[in-house]
């Protein structure tokens, strides 16, 4: 069933009001009429409703809530991944990809070794693309929350920002190739559900040494994600898949 | 350092002679010389050698083994990945994610719901590119073993091929609808070291029904990967990540 994502706002009781591009999707591209099906999730407070059609007009299509769903396709905990910006559509990866395997937020940051500049008139466009395909992955996937994806953030942001995460993690190379093991396993055994987990990854080249020090000073704790080296987009799917491991089926 | 991949039969005691395009790399790309290091991996055997070259001639380059490296990157279980044939370049990134996330074979097949039609006449071309893929993500990622990928197998020869795995599990999307969670992780923990396990995962839109109960009765497991719904080409990689979790940092 055909999955759309409303705010709060458009809740009214039993009766959902769906407006916007989802309209045309409904009447013009699935050519819905009354009486058809779907599915609303409310990103907000993380409930999804099976509706109804009762009503379309020009500009909205008004559902009736047949039953409020009582799965949930969300992660336990919620996990953050920032990632230092990469070249190319890397980042659009991590943010479709990621979105399926849970994630709750994207924070991109100008890493030491991004090499990408940071363009601030073209940005909001870039940002507003990111979270068109978190919204889009997050419908396909059967999630009922949209992850926001950040406009980047400057390191010493990220670092301020860190403060906001019960467990901060960065995956960090140089601890793959000595053989580090343990440290990623061991964090995850101790976090609760609802705790909140903040992973970093590094842009193409890694992060470097200063930085992981000063992530180090801000409570992070470093670990391999495994012994093989993985690239910069690989490495935030190995965390969360990992994750999903540990919390929704172990 | 730079990795190169080597076969058995350039390996003679502690000189290794190397040939092909990698000596163009060497010589011409990173326009090394006598004396400089580099590391050569022998597929076959999964050794790495830590090397220096002694003699640099228009098409070889001989170098003298410093230390056979104790450590292994290779995932301590072979996983073979069976992937529906996807459409447009899916394949090429599961095989370059798969080969970082430890895959040890990759096996396309044509699905019910494969949309491409194989193409016999440019197909060699296609899996001459996909071999060159996993090569290129084997040595970027420190692996010391090149993952092979098949030429597509029709279902029917899955099935008889399957025979080769001592675990066999697939994916299926609506496992993950009814909020299956446990195959998937109990199986992984009944595998011992150096066991094999063969995970099948459909193409877009899945695979049917009967494809499913075919596989079951060829003794597979069918389980979801979490509660999300993945994409074909992103369910391999969660299937590797876990495994390499499971197996590595458990």
């Amino acid at each position: 069933m055909q999955r759309y994502f409303i705010s709060n706002d458009q809740i009214n009781d039993n009766n959902i009001v769906i407006v916007g591009d989802d309209v045309h999707h409904i009447t013009r591209v699935l050519r819905m009429k009354t009486g058809d099906e779907l599915l609303c999730s409310c990103s907000e407070s993380g409930k999804t409703a099976h509706a109804k059609i009762v009503e379309i007009t020009s500009d909205t299509v008004q559902v009736d809530v047949v039953k409020w769903l009582e799965t949930t396709s969300e992660l336990p905990v919620r996990v953050a991944i920032a990632n230092g910006l990469p070249k190319g559509d890397k980042l659009e990866l991590v943010i479709q990809k990621g979105t399926e395997l849970g994630a709750h937020h994207f924070i991109p940051f100008i890493a030491a070794r991004s090499i990408v500049k940071w363009d601030e008139k073209k940005g909001p466009k870039k940002v507003d693309r990111w979270n068109k395909i978190s919204k889009e992955a997050a419908e396909q996937s059967h999630r009922s929350f949209i992850p926001k994806v950040e406009t980047p953030l400057t390191f010493q942001q990220l670092m301020e920002k860190s403060k906001e995460w019960d467990y901060k993690i960065v995956a960090y190379e140089e601890d793959a190739k000595v053989g580090e093991k343990s440290a990623f396993a061991t964090t995850l055994q101790k976090i609760k559900p609802n705790e909140s987990i903040l992973l970093v990854v590094g842009p193409e080249g890694g992060l470097t040494e200063k930085e992981v020090d000063k992530l180090k000073e801000h409570g992070f704790i470093s670990c391999a994600l495994g012994p093989r080296i993985l690239r910069t987009e690989t490495a935030p799917l190995y965390g969360l898949a990992a994750i999903s491991y540990q919390f929704e089926l172990l």
